[in-house]
């Protein structure tokens, strides 16, 4: 029997993706032990009786003591206060790694409190689903996905290349860039279209001319499309807004400096415009499906009614 | 064998509304026989091979003359042209319909063409995916979706009803309402969601500082999702946005006035308000699924890397 990667795994938080995580290290063989921490009593009893983990705790400082990768796996809000929490028990040559949307904060926010021997390899898995909880985890969720990985310039290498090796068994694809271009880059791939997700239905929902009950009957119109997006965890995107702010704001200026010249272009009746801009759109969706971004269930589900007319 | 309840149906254009139509006639025996127009020799051919039509047509005229419905399924900008070809030709009685997204337009533009004695009643499916042509076609596309109907007040009864029972009898929940109000709700459920993922598609595919390979590979962030949107047919979305263009520039500029004060709640580090926009919007996904309106193969995607982080 060979060595799994890890001998002992602590999840603090277990959530999407903490127990998709906890699944898939467990089918791969990855982690000796898997135990996590969360201050939630349900969470603790779905992670037990689901299996997810061999023992659960309720804070974070005891689930890392004596673990060879600490994994921070709650809404980002809460990183510096964990860190706070294990910097003092982590022991010499522990990984701590994350799973956090944003970047750029998880070397402000969690360095300062890790001891100078413990790595910090910052990574991002690229997936997710708008459901949340330890119930909603399953072991295929990395598969084809991309994990960037943000490690700073002083990283130990060979940290670094066990991460990576953590992720790509559980099907990942691994990129690794700065903590800043990750943000600049998730700011544009998620962070605004989720923004924009939250924000029609927002509006939808506030409408006096249209009644909720009409918006919902006549969701097939592509609104529907949206509120899946915009049923993801709020603290979690709370969390992604407050501490990615500079890049957001940036894209999002960016975002309706074009939706104001499409505004004007419908006001005066530009077809050309128009027409340009529809079809340029739609040769970058044919790209993600032939980059296998797009899943085969997802593709599927397109030849019942989906968005369109 | 009862009669079916068209005679001869002819559907000018065959795209994917109308090839869905064809099957769902078919599968349901609600036409005697269905014949199609359109001006693409290829499309011509696909009915032909598909089975979808007992005859092709290159014009709209040859096709309506001696139909009982007439069925106008082209991008709505061709809607005007087509009512002055067919006009001459659609006998007494006949009935025509269409299911174009927008309808006061269809008053405006096809009524003053047809005579007296022939019946006008507008409708619309709201439904669809983003795949185009006489190949994307399914029988069961209209199956637990709203129809909505925007007869003018002086309809004639029967006609509205025979056209209520042609949709209820493809599997298709039917409302009526008038075309103005069609217009508000599609507005703010179809038309400005699919103009806003026009809209970041297009603006991801022209940053400088984040390469279109790299939105392309993070998609799965919940920019995906919106490039499904915005993959819709180029034609058929121009028609929309200049023939709804009041409408959508109402709903757009709520949208717009909504975005703002997120935009000032990011700034300025709000986190309450932002918490309670995304919970709020959490709840109107749910009462969509509890209506039906999502369906179980989108549910089914949601297991495997869809929307989320």
């Amino acid at each position: 029997m060979t060595e799994p990667l890890f001998r002992r795994v602590a999840l603090i938080g277990i959530g999407l993706i903490g127990s998709s995580m906890a699944l898939a290290m467990r089918r791969h063989g990855l982690a000796g032990e898997i135990v996590c921490a969360t201050r939630s009593e349900k969470s603790r009893a779905a992670a037990l009786r689901l299996g997810l983990v061999d023992a659960v705790h309720e804070d974070a400082a005891s689930a890392a003591r004596g673990a060879d990768l600490v994994v921070l796996a709650t809404p980002i809000g809460a990183f510096a206060r964990i860190a706070a929490e294990i910097g003092p028990v982590v022991a010499a040559g522990t990984i701590v790694t994350d799973v956090g949307s944003v970047k750029g904060m998880v070397l402000r926010d969690v360095g300062p409190h890790l001891p100078l021997n413990v790595h910090l390899v910052p990574g991002h898995p690229v997936a997710g689903t708008e459901h949340s909880g330890p119930e909603s985890g399953f072991a295929e969720l990395f598969e084809n996905r991309w994990c960037i990985l943000t490690p700073p310039d002083d990283a130990d290498a060979a940290a670094v290349d066990k991460v990576e090796a953590l992720w790509a068994a559980m099907g990942a694809k691994v990129d690794r860039m700065s903590a800043q271009h990750h943000d600049l880059v998730l700011a544009i791939t998620s962070h605004v279209p989720h923004l924009i997700a939250y924000n029609i239905v927002g509006t939808a929902s506030d409408l006096e001319a249209v009644t909720q009950s009409e918006v919902i009957k006549y969701s097939a119109g592509g609104f529907r499309d949206f509120t899946r997006i915009a049923a993801s965890d709020p603290t979690m995107w709370r969390d992604i807004f407050l501490n990615n702010r500079e890049a957001v704001l940036e894209m999002l200026g960016r975002f309706v400096e074009d939706l104001t010249a499409l505004q004007r272009a419908i006001r005066w009746g530009e077809g050309d415009a128009l027409f340009d801009l529809f079809t340029k759109t739609r040769a970058i969706r044919r790209s993600i499906v032939d980059a296998g971004q797009e899943t085969p269930a997802a593709d599927f589900g397109r030849r019942v009614p989906g968005g369109g007319e």
